[in-house]
């Protein structure tokens, strides 16, 4: 049991209602391995510079995350990223984007990274999602992630790698805007005729919409009362819902429903404090508590009998 | 088992990117009816002009709603609303609204209207809705309904009903508005302190949260792939809510998740057509049949099982 994940390793500079850090570790890699390494071994594939605080990820070394497909470039600097959560919280303000070492990225596969079972391409240039997805191989189940820039830019060029990854995740807007429809149900099913077996819906604080070709998950979010910051909610989402299937070797829908929900609580987590901080410091134990409050609040036990005389 | 409507009684024209209507049969008592009327008794208090077509409602006495109430203004014109719907349909743009007799409606109780054990208070201002609600008694168990121009206008006014009330239904921007609060939890957490035990926040494709002091329920939407019309689903979603609770008899935290799903299966119909057509056609089989596909969309069988020897 292994996946493999190809992404951005970065440093955030964020600021929100609840507070502000500087500089703190991020990047889609890294809140991806967090959710992830809570249940499975991890390889990580990525470019940092010289100035990455290479100590602050030791937690996620004795979590089981393999960093050795982290290139360092000599006298290079990290990708940075400032922004701030204004309002919900829905979408983040981006106040400073320097790509750095990030820019000339040629994302490689070897050792052991090669041999996962579970392959994900976090959001970067569909070109270099394509490269990684031909070379790991068709029997790697490839998750792939993408982002509005590459939609608005180059639509044809993500639908190339989409044709040839089993699964897609994208939030609400992306879908709708990849694909001109009006509704996301009929977005998911119009993706499915163009490659994926799975198509998932990120809808934030809304919850999650799955649809596959003979079935359709519905979950809500985890009704939170305070956000501390969203950023890498949708990578700690992927993170573990890829890690739930990677451990129970099925695709069968229960198996996804029980990974959508997985997926819900970790990320969940994940808002509740600022950079890693909030999945950094919890275990499965702490998921699967949460996992029942969560069950709770949707867990429908028989059927609507109080209507059993009124279907005449 | 009896509910008392109390709202308005319209004749909508509405347009959207699947057709439109002209003068069709509307308003909120009218939708709520429609949906409340598939398994309860429904009494409506209104008012409309002499040009109100009658025959119309056939189908509604038919189904066991009681119109004694529903005033008749001699040579009066009732209330005309003309809207249409764009993009993902989430808002109607109001195009004409022509109150007419409604703007002297004077709701007043009477005969078995007097004996429900519901109230339903529609979005009408908020003074009438006190009216009505201290005229019933406290011992009917009344769920009231409001509107952004109410909350914009006369929030104090608003709130003097709602300490008065057992549930509150508002949609999410409405709750937020209202109370100040940035999230939903928190907001409904705060109406709870102003008097009701139940807050029910409509999140229209994305569901329902309903809080109380004790638990919270959130259920996503039954996800449809085209929407027709979605005038008066809040209000055909609250008419099967409240008659869910009516037929139960129980309003332990169980059967308040019954009746959310089952609202927000009779809400699904009522969009896939234009003005009552959605609802007019179906009966409780048709929704029990769909209330098995919309508990598939989210329910889990079982626990985390693949995480069973990973919560070490």
């Amino acid at each position: 049991m292994a996946i493999t994940v190809v992404g951005s390793v970065a440093l955030d500079s964020i600021a929100s209602a609840e507070g502000s850090v500087e500089k703190e570790i991020g990047g889609s890699a890294i809140h991806f391995s967090n959710a992830a390494s809570l249940c499975t071994k991890v390889y990580v594939i990525g470019v940092v510079g010289e100035d990455y605080p290479f100590e602050r990820i030791e937690f996620l070394k004795r979590r089981g995350v393999d960093f050795s497909g982290l290139e360092i470039v000599p006298g290079g600097k990290t990708f940075f990223w400032k922004g701030r959560y204004e309002g919900n919280m829905g979408t983040a303000i981006s106040e400073a984007t320097e790509l750095n070492v990030f820019q000339n990225f040629a994302p490689k596969l070897s050792g052991l990274a090669r041999e996962s079972g579970f392959l994900f391409l976090a959001n970067i240039h569909p070109s270099l999602q394509l490269h990684i997805r031909r070379d790991i191989g068709s029997s790697a189940f490839a998750v792939l992630d993408s982002m509005n820039y590459w939609i608005d830019t180059i639509p044809e060029e993500l639908y190339q790698v989409i044709a040839c990854v089993n699964a897609v995740i994208l939030n609400s807007d992306e879908i709708l805007s990849l694909t001109g429809k009006k509704s996301l149900l009929s977005a998911a099913r119009y993706l499915l005729t163009r490659g994926p077996d799975y198509v998932i819906i990120k809808k934030g604080e809304h919850g999650v919409l799955a649809v596959a070709r003979d079935w359709v998950a519905a979950l809500p979010a985890f009704a939170l009362d305070r956000i501390v910051d969203p950023t890498g909610a949708g990578d700690s989402f992927a993170g573990a819902l890829v890690s739930y299937l990677d451990r129970a070797s099925s695709f069968a829908p229960e198996a996804w429903k029980k990974a959508l929900a997985y997926a819900t609580c970790v990320a969940s987590f994940n808002v509740q404090g600022f950079s890693v901080s909030g999945i950094a410091s919890i275990g499965v134990r702490d998921v699967l508590k949460r996992f029942q409050e969560y069950c709770n609040m949707f867990e429908i036990q028989g059927g609507l009998d109080a209507l059993s005389d009124a279907a005449g």
